[in-house]
């Protein structure tokens, strides 16, 4: 697909590097959509308009930067962070956007793998527009991580966030939590509650922390669909998650008593293996099926330990706090590894500081070496 | 102390750099004595002779270094990384043989603190000679710190050491733990052996891993004492750690049955606090009376829980790989914590990459903050 003649000047790979940023803006919002940014060249090099893909529905990315440059597009060069779509969905398809405005190239940093969409490239070669794909591709791939994924495996991606102490634990001997992490970390974590399309958490975090799961603190942010799994329904109407300040669903076992949730949005699934808690896959079909294509699963360590024995964890951030408590619940309970040979291995991929705590976010080795 | 007229010139502080780098080459070698560095100038800046205290019992770094300068150090200055001690000990007082050198100025990083040998600087400033304290005392203590915090405590400093998922367990549910870590975090770890005096394991890592606790794989390493607390005497003859490869201590309850023993160097020592385990202060005096001034603590969980208990952990050391198990022991175990408010807190001061893992190096935030 890449074609090695004409490469990507410097001045395109300014234009990926702006057009990345600024699908980066839109993380959390686009669902079913992916994050796009796109940056018009004019003939001459300079930037001629640039935009970004805002939420489902609305313009795509090329649209809005098409009509953020006017005429100075024609013969210039549309700068994009995805393949160009090829397909009439709630908007027209982009590729033909392209060619009406004219453009004479277009470079792109990742191509489209979901089987509607995909074919803009070679739409706009048979229209005489020159394709040039794979610049900044890391970068761009590493932002749409979550829509990408799930365009690849048909269910949502699933981001396993937890804070713990460096022994691993999330919370003292009798219960006390608040707080393992710093505050720097519980806003930062608050980003990635804003980057999801779902938060989901199990019922022992429901009856230990009785949780909120709004996103607090970032502006402009759109609310994530709250999620609780909760096999016997053992959640009341009081629960702070049921508040109106975002949605919420409650996952259930498909024969529990729900009759005290009235006006609950209420999903009955299967039970997972041995009869205990839910099938993790029918749960994240259910969300797919709700357009959620990244879920945050914010624990505790029993629903998390589900998800990684179902094989449904693409990364892991974790804030480990400087601390240790020798006693406490440990932040992964039961995944059905007995030894060392099957633990769940990890790629690092990036470390950071966060006030006195680390980040760490690392993904499953076999993704890392696909 | 610290004189701002003349201060430190920058020849003074690359020399500086040089001698704590020397110093560095000592660690595990020199106790009870600790490890110091010293470069010469001669009075026109040149580095006339360089040294560094290489055992105890012989020459100080200044000895070393003015021998190695000869009559360059007239009217020169002395660099070195500890105030210059002014005790007769196996050698003699080196103030003394630097105000014999004819040195016009000695600038050391940091003022000793122990009672016997502290007061050099007194007595070369009674000489005439011009000294400066501070320079470049950061990097010096952090190269000593294990020498400085037993001089200050009065017991050797703790460093406790181990190797863990990223959910805080050191093994499987099976007790496999061959390896949680990766080959270079191993080798990595054996180097913090031979920089120590005494390595220090439990019964249940005795039991677990019947381990060898030798420094493998560093040139010139010298061996520290292997320490097993093994409070009831259950090892036996034929374990690995009692091999002629170093030598070993056990340390066993004050009425343990060691008749089976014959030939071990076996400390009874008394019963720590609910009678379990054994007294960690009484452990500790004892290896500080042997001339242990740094010891590392390898594990397993129940023990690093009793010096954590005991306020005798002085930094921790964690080798974290990128796995999850979800289940198996813990890396601690009960250390008395049963609150978040009682938490150890600790201040991360350094995190590398290592293969695959990460290093993370922390201290109690209370001794940060002294």
């Amino acid at each position: 697909m890449r074609q090695e003649d004409p490469v990507a000047t410097t001045t395109e790979a300014d234009a990926m590097r702006r057009a990345v940023a600024l699908s980066a803006r839109a993380l959390g919002a686009t669902a079913p959509n992916p994050v796009v940014g796109c940056v018009i060249l004019d003939p001459a090099g300079e930037v001629a308009g640039e935009g970004w893909h805002r939420k489902a529905g609305g313009p795509h990315a090329e649209v809005h930067a098409l009509a953020a440059a006017g005429d100075r597009a024609r013969g210039g060069t549309a700068v994009v962070t995805l393949e160009p779509c090829n397909h009439t969905g709630r908007t027209g398809p982009c590729a033909q956007a392209l060619i009406a405005a004219g453009v004479a190239r277009v470079v792109y940093a990742v191509a489209d793998p979901s089987p509607t969409a995909a074919g803009g490239a070679q739409t706009l070669r048979a229209a005489g527009v020159d394709t040039e794909a794979g610049l900044l591709a890391a970068e761009a791939e590493a932002v749409n991580i979550a829509w990408l994924t799930s365009a690849r495996t048909g269910r949502p991606f699933v981001r396993w966030k937890y804070a713990a102490t460096l022994d691993g634990r999330i919370a003292a001997a009798d219960g006390s939590s608040r707080w393992i992490s710093s505050a720097e970390s519980r806003a930062d974590a608050h980003r990635l509650r804003a980057e999801a399309d779902a938060v989901v958490v199990g019922s022992g975090t429901l009856v230990a922390d009785d949780p909120h799961l709004a996103v607090r603190g970032i502006e402009g942010a759109v609310q994530p669909l709250r999620v609780v799994v909760d096999t016997r329904a053992r959640i009341t109407l009081a629960a702070p998650v049921l508040d109106d300040a975002a949605p919420t669903l409650v996952a259930v076992g498909k024969d529990a008593d729900t009759a005290h949730l009235p006006g609950v949005d209420v999903v009955r699934l299967p039970y997972g293996e041995g009869g205990r808690g839910l099938d993790i896959a029918a749960l994240l079909a259910e969300l797919y099926a709700r357009g959620v294509r990244s879920v945050l699963l914010e624990g505790g360590p029993t629903l998390a330990g589900a998800f990684v024995a179902a094989g449904a964890v693409d990364s892991v951030t974790a804030y480990l706090a400087p601390a240790l408590l020798g006693a406490g619940p440990a932040a992964l309970a039961d995944a059905g590894i007995t030894g060392i040979a099957q633990a769940f291995r990890l790629d690092v991929t990036d470390v950071v500081r966060i006030g006195p705590d680390l980040r760490l976010t690392a993904v499953p080795t076999a993704v890392q070496e696909k």
